[in-house]
């Protein structure tokens, strides 16, 4: 997907809004314990209650590896899933990757041809050669992480170098020289939408995931008023907030509602901002 | 494992070699293919036949991740094979993870506890709250990512800040008021030895994890030199030039060449220090 297909499916949908699937087992209803595969029955709740209200999900592999190979095939059925019911749904494995050229292939690999995923998080710690690879599959995305929506975030992102330039902004210029439009993204954290002004100055065009909204704080008017763009140009997500609305058999009508609330914002700003 | 311990297997050992278990469905012997799981197999054989010369395993996760959940199934039966006939061995998932904190703990979880490695590599890319969680749990160890071994490693690791110190060496610093001897290494490129020396100034004490030896170029004499403390303090990793020394189905006997020929030279140098 490029990111003009992207924004038509955000027109489509009246909505930016990515549901992040940090599906985590001690949090699920107890009914759906004795299936086979819990996680993916869990998804797939969610999935069907919510895929008209959002343009991307984005499972966090954090809690598939959690639950060793049980949770990556947990994983691997999500996404055939989506596929094969969703086809024009935006995949994002958020897996924080990076590593030296040879084992970024393989990642690559992983994430674009194995399991099938239109993008991947990146972490930009060990330079080009580490992100290089996930740039050289036509419609598939790096995600890079820039500035991200948690307390850490000060300790190395924000810290300036001899230019006065703050880490996370020598990321994103660096990162221009690597990738363009259609193949690259960046994190900017729904919790930093005063620094998103600034960023939009270095790259108008780019699209943003953003993550923060929701558990982490973050707000999603400020975000829209910082970092929304011509083509919108955000993709918001929103993970706990959405999936444990309800704890109970009727926790995806509670997800539904939750994500409505989130979707009907958004058409309203797309609507004010004339993109829809 | 502690510190203490780690180097007493070094001693025992004459050896502080580590070997990267980056098992490449596409490089492994034809004959192994035929085998339900060949990459288990694979490690199997290079396990046996170089368990008594090293002390360290180091699976790199991207090669098990790239084959899914069948991957994700012979790193589990790997890992369940060392501890079943080498309990001493060090394993060491190189994962290079890092997330916010509710997402590192599950990372955290899935590593020490589902799968019982002893150490994991970690981006630091997003601070104190994506690493505190790999610190909490004794015995175990953080690898941070401070200066790697690949080109890319100048792209922003090399990058000074404002008191002219390079990102590598902030993160050293900053993460020294995170953890101690006994639950952190850092990852030193065997290609930056010239650097070592500094970085011993910073962290006399701690264990350094250095990749880079063999494939990658760097000199297994230099890293000897400029990193070795009075508890040795290194694990020296090779992963393609010992388990790909040989594609025939003697494989392993070559392997087992390779390793033999950088532990002589470890247990000469462990000598020529009075560390044996």
């Amino acid at each position: 997907m490029n990111a003009e297909e992207l924004f038509r499916n955000i027109q489509k949908k009246k909505s930016y809004l990515c549901i992040g699937l940090d599906t985590d087992f001690s949090r699920i209803p107890k009914f759906l314990l004795e299936k086979e595969y819990p996680i993916f029955e869990f998804n797939k709740y969610i999935i069907d209650a919510t895929e008209d209200l959002v343009v991307a999900y984005k499972p966090n592999l954090a809690f598939y590896e959690s639950m060793g190979a049980a949770g990556f095939m947990s994983l691997e059925m999500t996404i055939n899933y989506l596929r094969r019911h969703y086809p024009d749904i935006f995949i994002i494995a958020d897996a924080k990757r990076g590593d030296i050229g040879n084992t970024s292939r393989l990642y690559a690999n992983a994430y674009f041809k194995t399991l099938n995923c239109d993008a991947i998080t990146i972490s930009p710690y060990m330079g080009f050669d580490s992100v290089g690879p996930f740039l050289e599959s036509k419609g598939k995305w790096a995600i890079i992480l820039a500035l991200t929506s948690n307390e850490g975030s000060n300790d190395f992102q924000q810290q300036k170098n001899k230019e006065n330039l703050p880490l996370y902004k020598a990321v994103i210029k660096k990162a221009l020289t690597w990738g363009h439009v259609n193949n690259m993204m960046f994190v900017i954290g729904a919790t930093k939408a005063q620094e998103m002004q600034e960023i939009r100055k270095i790259i108008p065009e780019h699209f943003f995931l953003v993550p923060g909204v929701g558990s982490q704080g973050g707000k999603l008017e400020e975000v829209a008023e910082y970092g929304m763009n011509d083509r919108c140009g955000l993709l918001v997500n929103a993970s706990r907030s959405i999936i444990y609305a309800d704890g109970t058999n009727k926790f995806e009508k509670a997800a539904r509602e939750q994500a409505t609330v989130l979707q009907k914002e958004m058409e309203l700003t797309l609507r004010s901002r004339n993109l829809i």
